[in-house]
């Protein structure tokens, strides 16, 4: 009874960050337009301040606060109008005492006024005078020069997904062009004499091929790009040609086959074959995915990952997805979803157990159901929004217990 | 004091359905690899069953389960060695009493066995016979042809968005190529007269333009296109213009601009002016975005959305977001993470009040801070996770109390 050698979880992210202990250095030059889902390279800092002059935030009369203390439903202050502000245009007039300049939400404040009344609480009694029916303090009804964003204020940070709102941000500040990571190149090589191309013909006892697709789509999702797509048997040569291959267009090659012990030597003697090859993860602690790898040649990384679809996402996401957040500097935590668990889950003594699980809304709050499935199924692959960790010191986790889902 | 006459979420949202009772009827066809964060524009049902034929889960030996039967860590059961089954290839000899054959992961079951023993269970004594170590139920270590997806069976829920996951299950099948919706085309016209391209020389009194990079983002976040960007002044003529052009390239035209009861109701005099020109909503009961105008021209849907730009993501998410999702038949739910309310939250009566929030994590779960700050700030933008609703019957929310955040 051959045995794997297996490594926990946090052993084998150390191992990583020792092996690939740089970020990534690449980057493109993108308008902001382009720059949705991409990660940025470095941090923004605002060259301006914003607002860049104190404006208005309400349609309404610029006016000396002090004027309108003690106003009320009842006793109005009356003020002169001196002056009509337009839109997009510099401040013209200038507000003194019992004096005031019709504003529209955004203009700028004219000189002299220190607080806007809205127009609901004023009355035009003639085209020169308004009758002010509630007081505004110093400040109200106002954004002051710079209150938004100062000057160099970190506005987008190194690592961070842009999303909507950081192009919100950046228009905002006239920043039309960031930096962003150049996507990492990612090839995947499937084995198996048994794997087929998917969309061809299939003869008896073979099989489609699932994990190229499953994992290329998974690496896009990741933020990174699949350089190569590539299939072949369980032959040691053509293993270390596709390797090869695969190597020269791509910083991560992953190699999804047979989960047996035989397929993942031939995988690891493949990288070790290699230049400067070195496997340094050889089994890990987990449940499912015992039998990964992990190696290096040079610079770059190599992943062996179990044959079975659901155990290569979830190895995907616990090493895969975890060197490319570090390469990447990603800075965002990953969001979970608290949910109740709704089935007791047994877990493996001395494995960190990720256990699929499909989301139901139960009593105004989610409870999490474990899919289960022979991990060959691609039901499980289908069905599984996200996972459950269980610690390796954890005996499972009991129906009603609270757990964190980790979406796929 | 002119107020708006305004609508409840609930109302509008149905005003929105009677108006656009049509899902969305133009696909595109593309191959797996293209579809991913596409929507599924069709059901899709399995061509074929899977397993297509039933195969081992584990490396071992095809057995009769009941020659097992009694065998025990001292008591093996001996075996004889029939074959040798290889990846890929059709069975070739037959199980009987008293015989194994060797099967690989995902191999074919030889005809005869009815489950597999563990390699981890066996002992080679030599090259023609086994020792087996524990016993095997019938159906042990085999997954069973159709037991995983069974002809026919619904596998792609029309109006899914596309996951990684679901390409891994279409290449199981052997399904190239879905349709999927084609884009809704969505123009975005920003306007008033201190508005300016954002990237280009800003005068004094002018402000970038920031909703046309937002809500273009956003429109593409939720799965449609940007076909047209434009920016005019406040000048009813240009606006229709505009809006004449955005109707020829788009299904949906969102107009913002000034938030001031003025701009509004050139917004919604320039919609009625068109040909069959109607506008339904003129007000809504949602705090932010109270001035939010909506309307139609034919079976073409038009908003107006408030100017300030955290007003502007509230309002596209509650009703354009809606309308997208309706076209697109949009069955999966919205995720929502469960946190707790970090500070009193204040609402406003008769309103539903969404509050955008920031998320922190605290004793193993999360906190929703709410961000405040003046409506015009892109601060509030930049740091707002998603949001919290407060519906219009309920004053405010308590510090500590359970909240639902939906993500922006």
């Amino acid at each position: 009874m051959k045995l794997l050698n297996v490594s926990r979880v946090e052993d084998v992210r150390k191992k990583i960050d020792d092996a690939f202990p740089y970020s990534w250095d690449k980057y493109d030059q993108v308008s902001i337009e382009q720059s949705l889902g991409r990660i940025a390279f470095e941090d923004v800092f605002s060259p301006i301040e914003l607002p860049e002059f104190s404006k208005s935030v309400v349609d309404g009369y610029a006016v000396l606060s002090k004027d309108t203390y003690g106003a009320g439903e009842s006793m109005p202050v009356f003020l002169d109008i001196v002056g009509h502000m337009d839109m997009g245009k510099a401040a013209k007039g200038k507000v003194v005492s019992s004096t005031a300049i019709y504003v529209p939400t955004g203009a700028i404040i004219p000189e002299g006024a220190d607080a806007v009344v809205m127009i609901e609480y004023v009355e035009n009694l003639d085209e020169n005078t308004i009758a002010v029916y509630a007081p505004v303090a110093p400040g109200q009804g106002i954004i002051k020069k710079g209150d938004d964003v100062k000057q160099n204020d970190k506005v987008l940070v190194k690592g961070k997904k842009i999303r909507s709102r950081d192009i919100g941000v950046l228009s905002a500040l006239g920043i039309g062009y960031i930096k962003v990571f150049k996507k990492l190149r990612l090839s995947v090589i499937s084995t198996g004499d048994e794997i087929v191309n998917s969309f061809g013909k299939v003869g008896i006892g073979e099989v489609r091929d699932i994990n190229t697709h499953l994992i290329s789509a998974m690496a896009e999702e990741c933020g990174a790009e699949v350089s190569l797509k590539l299939l072949v048997p369980d032959d040691f040569e053509k293993l270390r040609e596709a390797i090869n291959k695969a190597l020269e267009v791509s910083e991560i090659v992953i190699l999804s086959g047979g989960s047996s012990v035989g397929a993942k030597d031939m995988t690891a003697k493949a990288i070790e074959s290699m230049d400067d090859g070195e496997v340094f993860v050889h089994g890990v602690a987990v449940k499912p995915g015992k039998p990964t790898i992990i190696g290096r040649t040079g610079d770059k990384a190599l992943f062996g990952l179990p044959g079975h679809p659901s155990s290569a996402m979830v190895i995907f996401k616990v090493f895969v997805d975890y060197l490319i957040r570090k390469y990447y500097s990603t800075s965002e935590d990953i969001i979970y979803i608290e949910a109740l668990c709704g089935e007791n889950i047994h877990s493996a003594p001395g494995k960190e157990t990720y256990q699929p699980v499909e989301l139901e809304e139960k009593d105004g709050g989610y409870v999490a159901m474990p899919i289960y499935g022979k991990s060959a199924a691609i039901t499980t692959v289908a069905k599984s929004i996200g996972y459950i960790k269980i610690s390796e010191n954890k005996e499972g986790i009991k129906k009603g217990e609270k757990v964190r889902v980790t979406l796929f």
